[in-house]
């Protein structure tokens, strides 16, 4: 076993692991919203939410814009890495909700910072709710210690537009908030993403989608109506999905990097529903106790869902320096993303 | 001189260059258009866009998605390199132009292609007119020849929707079309991305914008209306923008790289417009007869305006191996960007 464990060490470090360092996290919630008082304005029974969707409370964003909620929260990484913009080698907006469909997010947030800096580039990434995973093994890709030295990434989702009262399971479900993550070039300490993997079966692509807004349903051809414009998901098939898909593909993600299971301290899965993460602690019992949550409190957050519970188990000193930590999860398109961090 | 040459060939070729060969290139077009009869039928005066946008011809999507036009030039990029989907690590889907809000386009534009394959993961990268310029550089960064050998990245662009006729200068001005590059992690060859940077100048990020469709302007406060859902441009600020910028930027971008502007053989910018282009020759004399050009028969097709005068340069002979090749160009943000490659 060790001799294999050594085998396995010898060739996976050749190939995976980048030296990277979370430095700062940040994080920015809109105003919160109790699941009772939504059930009771918009006639859903009460206790549906807590019971189906296993959301209690979330937040909503009112007057918030994309920008802001993430410029928010990137400001507040930048503070806890007691860095500065100008630090800062390249801005990545990873996620799937937008301000306006042209110029992408990224510039928007950097302009709602309003932080005088060396025009620092910003570049925006999207994989749905995957995207913060795509836009961290993206990152880790990039730092060279030469033109990267120093990453940002931000996430920031607003989905209270896109939800129709009368769909009870996405209504309930989805929530509004940011995080981001300064990221570092880091070879001379323990931290590095140790390895990462991303499948996509497009067959179900349309499991999860919004209709209208884009070039297939366009505005100036179809006037507003909630159906179109909203969320729909196929929570079914997408738990079918999951069941056949997690457990390959995370025995080929581990197989790939140089640590086993048992080494992993923490697991972030994507809060993709109640009935999603009750599947996940099922198909993967060696994680059952050391799975973070904040589906209760946050709902599914989208892309923001993953960094956002990354930042407050940072926060709150549950997850330590050189602990492993997994953050896995599906996302519309239909994609599964896994990412291990040393932390 | 030969001197400071060794040197600065030393240090950049630590430093920038990535071993990656453009092995195939696709492009597709929808039906072509004449300005001429555009303006017939929109009460613009006949010869305002070849004067004023410099474009005579271009193509408009009638029932092409955004996915269908990028499918098509990724299955001919797959056919000139004699490679299936199954020999590529990863589709980047990059541009502006989106079928659904929901999920990201490029497991749609995979879901188009309608070949089996082994779960190729397919993320979606946007920075208005320069997401191919951008994705080009994170693909060359991402190649490795252990995760990634080979990664495909297509770009397509649906402006005819979010076009005003009552707005001459765009309606004329913006076309539609795909294009597509498979790229391989090569050392053994002369091909690579000599450097590649960008700058982003976020006090003017909305020169360029379409402000209804995303959160800010949602559908459902917001009844369709042209001016609000449509492009609209500041173009003189943005000629003002480029004309301090442009010069800097590219000195810098040779600067860290290991060769000459008199080593370039072609220059591919953005074709933002006609007085751009104009303003690109007269701030860049040197480049003069090595530009490119498909405004008059293509228009400004954002992101894949690039990627497609490179494909014709490929296919008709114009650039050869060994060559180098510099795409430049500004994005609505606004960015800067270029990257150098050695074809």
């Amino acid at each position: 076993m060790s001799i294999l464990r050594s085998w396995k060490n010898f060739f996976a470090k050749k190939t995976s692991s980048k030296p990277v360092k979370i430095v700062g996290s940040g994080k920015y919630v809109p105003q919160k919203v109790w699941l009772e008082d939504i059930e009771r304005e918009y006639n859903i029974p009460l206790g549906w939410s807590a019971k189906h969707s296993g959301v209690v409370s979330k937040h909503w964003a009112t007057h918030e814009s994309v920008a802001f909620m993430a410029s928010e929260a990137l400001k507040m990484a930048l503070t806890n890495s007691y860095l500065t913009l100008d630090d800062v080698d390249l801005i990545i907006s990873a996620g799937s909700s937008y301000d306006y469909p042209v110029p992408h997010q990224a510039p928007l947030v950097k302009k709602e910072l309003n932080i005088s800096n060396k025009d620092v580039p910003a570049i925006s990434v999207n994989s749905t709710c995957l995207s913060f995973v795509t836009a961290l093994d993206l990152a880790s890709s990039l730092l060279d210690n030469v033109r990267y030295k120093r990453i940002a990434i931000v996430t920031a989702e607003a989905t209270r537009k896109t939800l129709n009262p009368a769909n009870f399971e996405t209504f309930t479900l989805f929530g509004d908030g940011a995080a981001a993550v300064v990221i570092e070039y880091c070879p001379d300490s323990t931290s590095c993403v140790v390895a990462a993997d991303m499948i996509t079966v497009e067959s179900d692509a349309e499991h999860t989608i919004v209709r209208g807004c884009g070039i297939v349903n366009h505005p100036s051809l179809n006037n507003w109506n909630p159906e179109l414009y909203s969320f729909s998901m196929n929570g079914r098939a997408l738990i079918k999905l999951t069941s056949e898909r997690l457990v390959p593909f995370l025995g080929n993600l581990f197989e790939r990097s140089f640590i086993y299971e048992h080494q992993i301290s923490w697991v972030i899965p994507h809060q993709a529903s109640k009935m999603g993460l009750e599947l996940f602690r099922k198909l993967c019992p060696d994680f059952g106790d050391k799975t973070i949550s904040n589906l209760e409190t946050h709902g599914n957050c989208i892309a923001a869902s993953i960094p956002m519970a990354l930042h407050d188990a940072i926060s709150d000193g549950r997850i330590k320096r050189g602990e492993y930590v997994l953050l896995v999860g599906t996302s519309a398109g239909f994609s599964l993303g896994g990412l291990i961090l040393r932390f």
